[in-house]
């Protein structure tokens, strides 16, 4: 997508021909700042550092930074350490273990005179798939778009979301935003309600900017202010995106989710979740009962970081000096306040006969 | 109630006998600093900087201011043009208003040697009603809390609140922490889940900093969390204030009640709203059409202020540079979604029926 209509990626190949370059996204939104990664070091820190955030592209970063690896040593030895080094940056994130899995398989057979090439090529093909993936679950959520603004000619659909979903946490497009980002640069008229995101703004701070650098427009509101804004007709619908889904259609995403499913529900606004299918867990049924809830550092809660007038950025605390704070980092929305799920391979119920609808091959995975 | 063990209230006359102290709520909840109060300039300037908030507060300092003013000139220019002055200082605080209405009848008929020990007089009477009206809220709420209690022996009673509803936003006690101060002290294990209150902080700030200074055990969550914790039974009761309370039971409170509410309906937890007779508006029946809401600047939801690791109290930026806000400051639950109202009366359903059982002689007000 475009920062202040330059087309960008959130990772690439530079003009060099090998080096490659990130938005620093600890910047964000305060500072533009293009890195140049050289060694697999680099970008080991820009991982753990969070540099790179969102897990898809957390993955082809890490298999850019094996490509980077190969260049000076093409050793078996060398591509199995280097692999090992960078899977262990962030031990959770299963899309990172994912690349790195695909980028071994891949390179194991090949002579270690050509490694590194296949390894820049193998590593743009993760990146390419990922871009291919956010675009089609734009297109396949672009008609529910298309049919709101068709109903209200002249208007601006009001589309309210919550976290970050956009391209900066992808390669390109974005997961719920690319379903807004293909409806904007189709000339639909859009305007988005971005939801604060408390406790780490991920909306006010990077989903804002975003928007803000594609010329998308959108107001930030604090997080209580969505079921007001439904009660009054201002909200025509809720895309979101998802950290996990169970085989029965649940939701687990960013805190707070549920409540603004909630309020869909008791205003009839359609309830949408956009996901790429490596997000599906067809392991698990329940997710209320089944999916562990990461309790995060309660600082996130107790404090705030931002800009002061004279630009520098720093943490404050917000609250009342002694009080302790408590931080559940995401929730779980019952699949019966989905209205559907957007997946790269088109719409669905969120129920385990609507995503084996689309995904067939799912039926026995783990079941 | 008590700061670190001394009982306080939020306005009281200082031992020398007529000036007027008060906290500094502005400097809340970082410094606790108490003002003197000596003439009715310094009243209006206090009210008008929200050195004192909260509407009863507000409407017993006001008293006060007139009768410091009354001490060097008892006139009845003087009386006139003082409440006059000082009903301006807030012009939509409809209990300032009355309050001062209440003086100016008390205080005509006095002769002028006599009005300045009479508006002492008359302003204490404003301040012991509005405490004796809170501590009735607490007496009536008690026994839910009792009730909780009694079904958990040994563990805490989980209370979600939003906003501030306590001591310092009246004279002493609050409406909803009322209720759990008086459970508190009653020996009752009680923890309370403190709401941030995005965009003001009220939660985090001040709802934080009194029941910490009061010894009641509490933890400050994101405006997100509430119905993730309700979802996995973390919460009991879930207790607020309100701003505007309709004949049918419709409730307006700040931003995001309403979305606590939807939460306690999809998890059978009880959701009770404590007010003042004084909160009632009987002339209003559908809260959701006929309660305006104000929209305040947009300021308060992009910037969060707060206090930086070497003590300096700033406002930083927290929204993307150039994004555009939105701040609707209250939202209307309806009254199927309120399990009952505590008033100083006693408890009843949020209909006008229940209302009406309560406050029989509002029948014919505005019907």
């Amino acid at each position: 997508m475009k920062i202040d209509g330059v087309a960008y990626r959130s990772v690439w190949v530079d003009e060099d021909g090998w080096s490659v370059r990130i938005l620093d996204q600890t910047r964000l939104p305060w500072t533009v700042d293009i890195l140049r990664l050289t060694d697999e070091q680099q970008v080991a820190h820009a991982i753990k550092s969070m540099q790179v955030r969102g897990a898809p592209l957390i993955g082809a970063v890490a298999a850019y930074g094996l490509a980077l690896a190969l260049r000076r040593d093409a050793s078996d030895a060398a591509l199995e350490s280097v692999a090992a080094m960078l899977g262990e940056t962030r031990p959770t994130a299963i899309n990172l273990r994912w690349a790195l899995a695909r980028m071994l398989a891949a390179l194991r057979p090949v002579a270690p005179a050509a490694r590194a090439q296949a390894a820049y090529d193998a590593a743009a093909a993760i990146a390419e798939d990922d871009v291919e993936t956010c675009r089609s679950i734009g297109q396949h959520g672009l008609p529910l778009i298309q049919d709101i603004a068709a109903r209200k000619p002249g208007q601006p659909v009001n589309i309210l979301t919550h976290c970050n979903t956009g391209w900066i946490a992808t390669v390109d497009y974005g997961t719920a935003l690319s379903v807004i980002y293909q409806a904007h640069d189709a000339g639909i008229p859009v305007h988005v309600w971005v939801d604060e995101t408390r406790p780490r703004n991920q909306g006010s701070a990077l989903t804002a900017w975003e928007l803000g650098k594609h010329g998308v427009p959108h107001t930030v509101i604090a997080d209580n202010a969505g079921g007001h804004l439904m009660q009054h007709g201002q909200v025509d619908i809720v895309l979101v995106g998802t950290d996990r889904v169970t085989r029965h259609g649940d939701v687990a995403n960013k805190i707070g989710t549920y409540l603004k499913a909630l309020a869909c529900h008791d205003n009839n606004v359609p309830f949408w979740v956009a996901l790429p299918h490596s997000t599906l867990d067809m392991s698990v049924r329940d997710g209320l009962r089944e999916i562990p809830i990461e309790e995060r550092a309660a600082e996130e809660v107790l404090t705030v970081t931002g800009q002061t007038a004279d630009g520098k950025v720093v943490t404050v605390r917000t609250a009342a000096p002694g009080s302790a704070g408590a931080n559940p980092a995401f929730d779980v929305t019952p699949a019966r306040l989905v209205t559907g799920l957007i997946t790269e391979r088109g719409r669905c119920d969120a129920s385990e006969a609507g995503l084996l609808g689309l995904y067939p091959e799912f039926a026995a995975k783990a079941a």
